[in-house]
């Protein structure tokens, strides 16, 4: 997506040095644009735990390649596959919730496992990691492709009126490696014309939503709104949003979405107002193994200080303010999942299905016989 | 309530010169405690629209006292009446909202209008002022004593474990004279010895949760943990919450309640989850004119930069930091209405009670004969 007229992705291999991995730094975003290059797995790590990268697609990418400089680094090693498996393990534990790093590690694995030297080794990790992030970009051009048709019916039902789409949080093309998830379909619409706006929820504590999202509209020439998160019920009571578009971070098998703290608030506010509420989600963030979302997805607790403090453009520098008593507790827990009952629709790169384990298997025929098989995967360590 | 181990209220009439009134600015908390003088009509409109006090309550109680320095003000005019309810008008419109201020306006007006020189106005306005004051405090004493009986069954039927409480916003004594409606079961709870904590939704945009009510706690000891506006279905859903506490801006006829932006989307979570969802409100909150909350109350939007600043402590001093990318646009709606149908009980001074026309009339049976008289009242102008 373009910067500045210049297209770009989240995450690519640099240019001069095809073993060091640069992506755009997001702790800058909205105020800032920079780019860093990471040289090793443990910079990778860091990336992906102190949040430079983020979002689901983005960090399932990020330990694709994060996976190829663990080759690298292995290969220099006496014990390639200990090696291997530890930097797998690090890469992993960074962000407990996305299942997509999970499965970037497991293919990256599975991927070098087939090489018979380490420079074939280290050449298929490349090749995969480019590969795993070439598929994000294109399963989110193709949830954008299908997603636009909702808009499309929406827009005619209004005769052409403004379609106003509420989302949370940032699954944009920030968020993965190119296009994004729930805004995919927005960028499509307005592609294609369609006359939209977007409420941006601003999504405290770290407010992805007012510096990313509105980063991506601001940069595309989307039409929006930033709100707080308290403002979205209000909004659908009063009839100002016609859809609501998220993204998500882990999708059970039988459709409860695990997406950004505060996303359950605004599905409950859809269904009570009789909004259509989808979740935009590339495969590779379905957890085929898990069904009961509230019971069997981990939700990771931050830092309380990323609730006390919060970090803006001081009119020269980011900075942070406090806004609590400094002797006040508090807890920050990062993702709620909402379950499916309130979920109109899926919308993947396959098509859009209903959010239950029968409609989202038609699409995805091939993982309904691979349910024991992925049972037991569950239990494998990585 | 105590501040550092003094009594203090939220307003009160200067000790050294009584045409001044006194508040704690609470633009300035939690950082730093500030008591502003306030000498004319026109210091207390600025004082309730810039929010130094905040809080259907308080600013009831504030446009009392300021229909006491328009009296003073008006008996130096040679038109009493006009320049009285120019002074009114101005009172009135400084916060939308609230019906607090109008009801203490129209009280001012009518006991005004019975004295027959101007030091006899001034007097009365002077006692009435301090009355509709003092009668605040009382109701919301009155509200805590009703309200911990809820909190009591709640701990006798979890054996004396934690009850965990959720409020929204600042309905502690800080929205009021004293108490404050939402705390004041806390605040009874917490002297009775029962074992309490309180989850505090920081409230975006103006965090009067995370500034005020957890400073209010700070010092009077209550266990709590502030949480982003997002966290609390999360809670909910994972069996955090024993129950729902919040004040209101104004309740209809049939129990809707304006709140804080944001009360709806936590009601529909209690809903879900089967937690039951209290609002505490003095009488004075109650609108009898209107029915359907969600139609007939005007929202205030208020400065889009609320949202796209955050204000707070940087280490020396209250500044604010940019969230957003400076050229989004925001919008900023202060309140929302819940509906009567979410909400378990009405905590008043004169009882608890369902949130239904006919049950909240058992507890004001002087108001079911009212309506008419009420309804051609609604077309007063002020």
């Amino acid at each position: 997506m373009k910067v500045g007229g210049k297209n770009f992705r989240t995450i690519w291999i640099n240019e001069k040095d095809d073993a060091v991995i640069s992506i755009i730094d997001q702790r800058f975003l909205p105020h800032q644009f920079i780019i860093e290059d990471l040289h090793s797995v443990a910079e990778m790590v860091q990336a992906i735990r102190e949040m430079h990268v983020r979002g689901a697609g983005l960090i399932g990418a990020a330990a694709g390649y994060g996976m190829y400089l663990a080759a690298i680094e292995a290969s220099k090693t006496e014990s390639f596959n200990d090696h291997l498996l530890h930097s797998a393990r690090l890469l992993k534990s960074a962000r407990p919730t996305a299942v997509n790093p999970e499965n970037a590690i497991k293919k990256q694995i599975a991927a070098i496992a087939t090489g018979n030297s380490m420079s074939e080794r280290i050449k298929i990790a490349k090749m995969t990691a480019i590969m795993i992030a070439d598929e994000d970009a294109e399963h989110c051009r193709k949830i954008g492709l299908h997603g636009v048709s909702i808009i499309e019916q929406l827009s005619k039902k209004k005769s052409g009126e403004q379609v106003n789409i509420l989302t949370h949080c940032n699954a944009g093309w920030l968020a993965f490696v190119d296009c994004g998830s729930a805004t995919a379909p927005i960028y499509e619409a307005l592609q294609r014309g369609i006359n939209i706006h977007v409420w941006v929820d601003e999504t405290r504590p770290r407010n992805q939503g007012a510096g990313l999202t509105a980063w991506e509209f601001i940069n595309h020439g989307v039409p929006h709104t930033v709100i707080t998160d308290n403002a979205g019920g209000h909004l659908m009571q009063h009839g100002f949003v016609d859809i609501v578009i998220t993204g998500a971070d882990r999708v059970t098998r039988r459709g409860d979405a695990a997406n950004k703290i505060g996303t359950y608030l605004k599905a409950l506010a859809a269904h009570d107002n009789q909004i259509p509420f989808y979740v935009a989600l590339p495969s590779s963030t379905f957890d085929w193994r898990v069904n009961d979302g509230l019971h069997e997805i981990k939700i990771e607790e931050r830092s309380p200080d990323e609730v006390k403090y919060v970090e803006g453009w001081n009119g020269k520098e980011i900075s942070k303010v406090l806004i609590t008593p400094s002797e006040s507790p508090a807890a920050n827990y990062a993702f709620d999942v909402t379950p499916s009952r309130l979920i109109t629709g899926l919308i993947c790169e396959r098509g859009i299905c209903k959010a239950s384990e029968d409609e989202i298997l038609k699409l995805f025929p091939e993982k309904r016989e691979d349910e024991t098989a992925i049972s037991a995967n569950h239990h494998m360590e990585l």
